[in-house]
């Protein structure tokens, strides 16, 4: 059996929730755009449809499209009996599909040293132990990160989260504020969770809501404006999102809406964490307020589901992240433990 | 030609947007459940009807549900030739409709009193001037709001308001928040308006955006969690917003989502004002807090125009209200002036 469908039979086992996965010669994945009307698995034959599934949002998240570009080589691996120019040549078109993602340069590039380098006639099993150990490293990574994270909760707590920082946007354990939050619940931790369904594209009513649904994790559906009154009336005690970047003061980089919960949780005395990874922290971004956030198309607020929800013409904005200051941010937590004030110096030292 | 008639002919000459008229001794309203994708008038008959579509919302803001009384009770004496007994009776039957709405219980008392109290055989031409005095105090409290409203916006200013309190809310100028930023835009200021969807029920997508558009003010869509991201970069000077209720400290209870635009204006500077009527501080209430604020079906979180945007049996939480604290409150506008801090005195002053 090959070491990448051991790797598949046993995390079945654990009941992960993975994104993608390979059996027999094939790279499987969960449609992320259907869920979670439909629950649809995409089977990918070539890395031409792989990167297409990637370009289309199938699959989304920085954890799980880094992994993705693992399995794409593989397969090309697979299918060529370790061809190398073959591989390199599927890392390069798979880094093409999304060349802001950080973590998917990281992992093809990785790959494509690999390639470069070793000499040896093992070469086929040498690339497919290498690339299961990153996936393996990814997994620990979100398995350590839940550790960390899980100290700062309580039994008994209420969590806020926004967006969708989980399981599918990872490697299959909880991604980065799932983790915290399945680690919580497995260690016994009687938790409950609110999840805003963050408008306009509702990751938090489609995915975090299934994720949560999936694992047995009791969870309550709110809308964005709500969490401020919630946390006023003693129903939530933590907040706890992820991180799209994160600057070298410790400002946080995030979904479109995390500001303002931030603004609430600190008028109300609540601990606010950020779950990111120590690859996410951007030591050349001086202060958050310098990134240059993207704002997406007007027909992303104006329509839903294709419907137009406001007067035709109407103009809109979405800015697709916001920037929550360091003096909001109760701690950070990654995967080799919780950063707390004063950042700029703790993140030095990280 | 009736008084009535003269009225809306003029109204309807002065543009306004009315949420419901008279003609030909038949009462028109425009069908707020249908807008914007529909802009279609409804026809009534008779109070019966009346009642039918208050009840099922095609009517609604305290405003526009308070002159709906008059509006039906002149319709009943006009039909009768001005027999009390009817008057009086379609008078309660409207109360009925919406027992907890103020300005609907004191129209229609005030209208009682007088079918009781006037006993002169001109009844029936008198009971319609009086019900147009109504209707024409109603326009005026608009206008006088909007003038005192208007004296804390400045030229260039970019406005954030949140849900719907504009003129189909109230008798047809601009209802409260509207008419301040009605009076602005037609003093010549050059303002714009960032309307807050206002999830889960879009009022501000739909119909704040509506009344915008008809008036040709300038304005941008945006969801509800973007406010205190655009404070931040600068885009935004004031907000204003309507009112539920004002308790006797000056918090401020309003649609849900209204605190964390407040808190966000605090955070970055930005005054935060009300528009609400003398009639709706509640003097009753000590403070915002003690109020039992209304908790609508979870349906209305989980579906989005009958559609289900969340995982099948997820669990929902719709507040209908949140509690804005008197401190991040600028100034409360009435059609009597603007009040300011101290509120506990200075609301036991007015």
């Amino acid at each position: 059996m090959r070491s990448i469908e051991e790797l598949t039979s046993q995390w079945k086992k654990e009941d992960l929730l993975m994104p993608i996965w390979m059996e027999n010669d094939r790279i499987y994945m969960i449609d992320q755009l259907k869920l979670p009307s439909e629950n649809i698995t995409i089977e990918i034959d070539n890395v031409d449809q792989l990167s297409k599934a990637i370009k289309t949002m199938s699959i989304r998240g920085s954890g799980a499209i880094g992994i993705s570009g693992v399995y794409g080589m593989l397969l090309e691996s697979i299918k060529t009996k370790g061809d190398k120019e073959s591989i390199k040549k599927a890392g390069i078109l798979l880094k093409e599909t999304r060349p802001t993602a950080v973590n998917l340069m990281k992992t093809v590039d990785k790959l494509i040293e690999i390639t470069e380098t070793y000499n040896r006639s093992d070469f086929e099993d040498y690339f497919e132990e290498k690339a299961c150990d990153i996936l393996k490293d990814q997994l620990y990574f979100e398995r350590k990160l839940g550790e960390y994270g899980a100290e700062m909760i309580n039994d008994g707590d209420s969590i806020l989260t926004h967006c969708h920082s989980g399981a599918l946007a990872g490697s299959g354990f909880g991604g980065r504020a799932l983790s915290v939050i399945r680690t919580a619940h497995m260690q016994g931790k009687k938790i409950h969770v609110y999840t805003c369904e963050t408008r306009p594209y509702l990751q938090g009513a489609r995915i975090t809501a299934y994720e949560l649904d999936r694992l047995g994790i009791p969870f309550t559906l709110i809308t964005d404006g709500m969490s401020g009154y919630l946390m006023k009336l003693g129903m939530i005690q933590k907040v706890v999102v992820g991180s799209d970047r994160v600057a070298a003061n410790g400002d946080l980089i995030n979904k479109i809406g995390t500001y303002m919960h931030a603004l609430a949780a600190k008028e109300n005395g609540i601990d606010f964490y950020t779950a990111t990874s120590s690859h996410t922290i951007d030591f050349s971004l001086s202060k958050g307020m310098d990134i240059e956030v993207e704002f997406r198309p007007e027909k992303e607020v104006t329509h839903l589901n294709g419907q137009l929800i406001t007067v035709e013409n109407a103009r809109a904005l979405y800015p697709a992240f916001d920037v929550t200051p360091n003096e909001l941010i109760s701690g950070i937590i990654t995967e080799r433990g919780v950063i707390k004030k004063p950042y700029i110096d703790e993140l030095k030292k990280f």
